[in-house]
């Protein structure tokens, strides 16, 4: 029932824009609590990734002097990778076209960790 | 000289905004290469944290099908960290403040980027 919750919060996030390719729920260890990926995609892959650059992403921002981590941006010439936490126990990852609009897409990730957030 | 010209293009970096907080350029294995930064923060540990991000940042942009490696963006509650790749051997690493209009520092960042690239 949650399952089906969140898989809705994810489909609707892939919905409002086209530029976001894939999405998914993480735990903060690595694990995968929900995903709308493309098939190309591996479910694992995703969810290491995410814990592991979540992970130094917080003790970066604790060691420069900037608080409590709260996203992670990566910019590739192919594309982004967004992170956001869900609350303290999961990470919202989402996969964006290279000529997405980040301003917008910022927005929709962070109302649906939100919700997300109020699930876990 | 070389080192003065790297310096200048960072205090104006620095003074382009009153929001970057501190700027400096980093070869992709962590060494520091030149710094603007004040002195509550430590060198070596920017150097690291950034050759790190960078590292892990670069693997998950291929893993996750996003290309070469660009940026990395940290959003920390007291602000941000943005490492932005200048040529194949060095980072520029900048912290702003929390609110930072981020797409003027984008903007200003790449412009330096690409003249330090020119100079290394």
């Amino acid at each position: 029932m949650r399952e089906d919750m969140l898989s809705s919060i994810l489909n609707e996030l892939n919905g409002t824009s086209a530029d976001i390719e894939a999405s998914a729920v993480i735990s903060t260890d690595g694990l995968m609590i929900a995903a709308v990926l493309p098939q190309t995609l591996d479910e694992d892959r995703v969810g290491a990734m995410s814990a592991a650059m979540l992970s130094l992403g917080g003790r970066t921002s604790q060691e420069l002097a900037r608080g409590e981590l709260e996203q992670v941006l990566i910019k590739g010439d192919e594309g982004f990778v967004l992170m956001t936490h869900a609350g303290e126990e999961a990470v919202v990852t989402v996969l964006a076209k290279p000529k997405a609009k980040l301003g917008l897409i910022f927005l929709d990730v962070k109302r649906a960790a939100d919700s997300i957030t109020k699930l876990l």
